[in-house]
């Protein structure tokens, strides 16, 4: 296999500038890394090849900082930006970090408390629209309780529906041409956090106001997190129309929250998302939302950050070349997989002429035909071994 | 406390014909009970005081019965629910036993696969209606994969919806006046299943023709499975006015389907089940979805379901005491429960009031301030155990 | 129930400096409450009823503390405990906290990173000897790794002995009278962690040069997180003579660390932990390793630390009820519970004389005699529900 | 890469009769595929190049077969094996199939179980010597409850540990030079099983009459459905010398009991399996537990055994690769993977060299150093991918 490896434009690689800036302060732990500004970052993943980046407003100035030192900040920031040619892809708000967001934020008991943190969506849209952003992040992180009283579910849904139609008016209002995107999480840091798979997402935005603006953010990690598999919940996010971002890592199943680079984890899993990605025409920014490990200095976050590039690029090569692999072709037709698009119903038939369909099928054929997925299975595996 | 344990038709307790009847034979071990006949089930469960049953077609008659005896069994079953009172709530279709449906039923890629499966609900249908039931359960235990080019899932996603499509034009065209439920699972006996959770389901319900025909019927332990809250999963169902119907069992986390006695498993949370149904105003059948284990026999069945209705009546007493204790009134107010009922807007207010929140919120006031919730979840934990 | 709540000296109730201390630094939030002095958090803690406390060594003093800071912070803490009159019952080392722990403590690749933490550990030993604890608790949460490559497990086995062999001749050659006890957990902060669950380290300590003198110190969420048993696994711990410390707190299933108050979490469980604490006549403290969630203020630390306490002794109160409770011993007799205490063999037989047993057994009768658990576990339910 | 993919005798493949043999029943459907007889299985694994089988003895005659039929079984499987060379490298006893073993073998309340389980036991061990197996076999899987009072489980493990010894004095009675292997597993088809990982059974061995006789038997799927890391796991049992055997498999984290072939589930896990047992010296069978899903006729049967065997060989051929890599040999220098084989103390030393050693340490050098873990983990996911 011969795999360009060289990350382009084209390729539409994009960082959170906390990935890379992510300082390796855990619940046991202090951080081992020293502050990452946010131009820093944007210089050396361009350097590494990425096209564009994201970020919370927090990732380039402080939750407390001053007017002046925010325009400081945002100057670096955009100065990066310029002399790089780094695109703006996402941008997203930090409603999680600060004590007062310790019960939520759109959700928080405390209506103030709300209200602020709307405004903070406010704020930082502006700026993401003026860097040019066309999608903008709810990570709802802190929206969840540790018990059962603590959160009235479906005042909580009324009050998270309430903040994003007062956004999306906020957008439409002042003609940012911005999309926002809901990243679902089953939990932590809170015990259990609202949406917390893409398919609760996806159905809560069928309630918005604007659900025409709104699409999910799925995270490999948070989905595998309940056990899920992300390849299938994004192709049904795609047959919804709605996968209008996506954040790929890595994890290894239900447990805390590793953000492994992607591919590391589920490295099968990964590879039938390239394919599930490539399948589905999926074409905004390939994002990645990854923490280097608290066992790295600077050089093993560059590393890292620039093999969650290589990773994709080795695997998208791979998912081509299996679908282009004549035995899998004619694997694929043993498996029916072809017959599967066939509409059960032919053109013009109603239920009327599929209610007799019991008495003429030939039950005993059916039961005993194999469906030959081992076989077609085993040639993706050796695709994915590099021995094909 | 005293707790009205008996049973009432209007506490709506219902059965899976299918619960009671479980032989017990599992990948590892054969039948552990013989046989029981739908009429008997029907009329054990009414002695105990259940209000109606749900059934799939072959928990009455045999797949390969010939109409004679699916005859013969039908008047065993009609018969008995005659004589006891007991209505049937709910039917369902058995499109997983056989090994015809080993790739699925209405996403098998064979499509004589999907035609005879469409028949066969069509069928049960006729006599679900017949026999007066509201609801129809769609369980799609088999529409799945364990690998990954096994199933193109747009492909699958397009068959499920056309099935659903087609059967519920069947049951508007008949005039049956049945509503549909969709019950999720993430994964047993297949690797992945498709619509895996709560939120997918309802995501792919509003992609349906007639969606307002189409509701959930999510399983305690289905959820649970995947980690996630069933409580919480519930309140979003009722939020988006789709809990239909309800599966209540038991379950220890991520592990196969225990389908546990409903209080079994996690304890606390059935308390917060209850809570949510009492508080949602949900007033469908309330239905056990359990599989008395292995180790019992003809007694320890009819334990096991006297047990769930039991559990539920006492929970139901608890959660109504817990919302009612005075105590408990006084912490949710010191922890601004009620104040997520509030819209975080003013009426009239838009996005411009807003605005300008950010600078006159005190928030090192909000950032200290305690939420009280140990308070009120100790004082629910003390409603569970009885000691207030 | 009329249970007696408030805590006594007998009952051993302790808690870890650290619980309480807890700022709640999250991965993905800063501190929400001030650091809490090692001696503050004994004077709440023994006006709750407390009997002893746990300390790391930096939860009383700082890893860069000067001498004299050292001194001075130890000094206040001496003074508390004697003004108090809690125990110092456990002590232990914080070998996670310090970015030069990143890899792990006793198993860190770095030699001189192993040899400075035993040194550590030696040190507190000293200060823990002289405030009277009598176990010391490895809790090698750093010992670990995200990757394959990254640690030499075996290597990582044969430093992790040698470092317990070190310090047991250390404790040994200084006289002191503490036993060590190893504190199992499957991941976070590492992806995977050494001697992952109590069964692990029992295994381990079987190799280690003064075995006798090292138990284990299972926590009720790190067993939890792996999906096992924990009221299984320390009757194992029991049945070995191992479980010479216990670590109670609450959580729901795999996933994050959740460390919630015992009692909360898996309710039904904790009925079992209790029961299996007193049926195997543990007499070590009984310890509280849980943090008060980030939503509490003070006031709602102390709420949550009072709570642990006040929930073990409903519960015990339950578990005495429940064996004592006629009925219930009647159900055991029916479930045929004391005959498992019955050797299999008869006194004096051998091999031989069971060699034959096949013939002669009843294989029908065995087949179809029900176990009557549900029964059994109803009433235990309805122990736990305080409704019997 | 060149993979030599032939399987050879020294490759030391074996299969369990049980796995190709597998009908395909589940608790939700019937068997797919026809009984296999014990001489066909062994035949067509000799012919895709097995080494050897293992097998239960109802994987060659029914539990009910009489005396003669018995025979006829038993004899048509070693003609099969004496025909084809296959040799018996393990054996083990079906204790879980018949409605008796309902509350378990060796651990069921009735002592008549016990009794008759041990005979069972010790029949099958004179087949299993007959037919020159090494080791012999004990999964437990209905060891165990699906409630706290079910089971007294320090009688239980009194039990368990008298069958093993009187299964022990068995083999040395009768000069069988059989050794024991326990495997281990959390849950299903019990709610919570006995020695539920490869820790807690490599503690209890430790407590037997002759624990140099038996080791354990991991699978990966059973770890693995504990979130637990399989090669870490193995790699602690070869330490203690007690990895007499291992069954693979693949598994897709905590859910019910895939059985995948080998290679699928885990893929980057299996890498580092192979890793460990050619690292650690393992020379026993490389056996394969595993199931052919309920999708495949006869023909997938055997495509998936192949490719367990195929996909051992490969991992094996780039695991030997990585290891040989000098850019790996280079970053596990850098990483310091070497350092952790040298003992933290110089020999001669004691802890009282130790003592002082955080004095003359350079803490802040330490903390910063960054330990070059994502470098070599890309390497070896490349050496996995294929693409070095």
């Amino acid at each position: 296999m011969s795999v360009n490896i060289t990350p382009r434009p084209e390729d539409k690689f994009s960082f959170g500038i906390w990935t890379v800036g992510w300082q390796g302060t855990d619940v046991f732990g202090t951080a081992v890394r020293p502050p990452m500004p946010a131009d820093r970052a944007v210089r050396k993943l361009a350097e590494l090849g990425a096209y564009g980046v994201n970020f919370h407003d927090n990732d380039v100035f402080d939750f407390s900082a001053t007017e002046a030192e925010r325009d400081e900040r945002i100057a670096a920031f955009r100065k990066a930006l310029s002399e790089t040619g780094l695109v703006v892809t996402t941008a997203t708000t930090n409603l999680f970090g600060h004590p007062m967001f310790k019960d939520g934020a759109f959700t928080a008991n405390e209506r103030s408390v709300r209200r602020f943190a709307i405004a903070k969506v406010m704020r930082n849209l502006d700026l993401a629209a003026e860097l040019g952003a066309r999608h903008y992040v709810f990570w709802g992180g802190r929206e969840g309780a540790e018990s059962g009283a603590a959160k009235d579910i479906r005042a909580a849904l009324d009050r998270y529906a309430e903040a994003m139609n007062t956004l999306c008016a906020y957008v439409q209002d002042n003609g940012y041409g911005i999309r926002f995107v809901i990243e679902p999480k089953p939990n932590e840091p809170r015990g259990d956090i609202l949406l917390p798979t893409l398919g609760h997402a996806l159905a809560f935005i069928g309630s918005l106001e604007h659900e025409e603006m709104v699409g999910i953010n799925p995270e490999v990690g948070h989905e595998e997190m309940a056990g899920l598999n992300y390849a299938h919940g994004i192709t049904q996010a795609l047959w919804h129309g709605k996968l209008f971002h996506i954040d790929l890592n890595g994890q290894n199943g239900p447990r805390y929250d590793q953000d492994l680079r992607f591919g590391a984890g589920n490295a099968r899993g990964a590879f039938w998302v390239v394919d599930a990605l490539e399948a589905g025409g999926y074409d905004g920014p390939v994002h990645f939302d990854y923490k280097p490990p608290r066992t790295e200095d600077d050089a093993g976050v560059w590393d890292s950050a620039a093999a969650c590039m290589r990773n994709y690029l080795i695997l998208r090569e791979k998912v081509r070349a299996f679908r282009a692999d004549p035995e899998v072709i004619e694997a694929m037709a043993t498996s029916r997989i072809p017959e599967l698009s066939e509409p059960t119903l032919s053109p013009g038939e109603t239920w009327r002429d599929v209610r007799g369909a019991a008495s003429s099928t030939d039950v005993e054929a059916l039961a005993v035909r194999g469906m030959g997925y081992e076989h077609l299975d085993q040639l993706a595996l050796e695709h994915l071994y590099g021995v094909r």
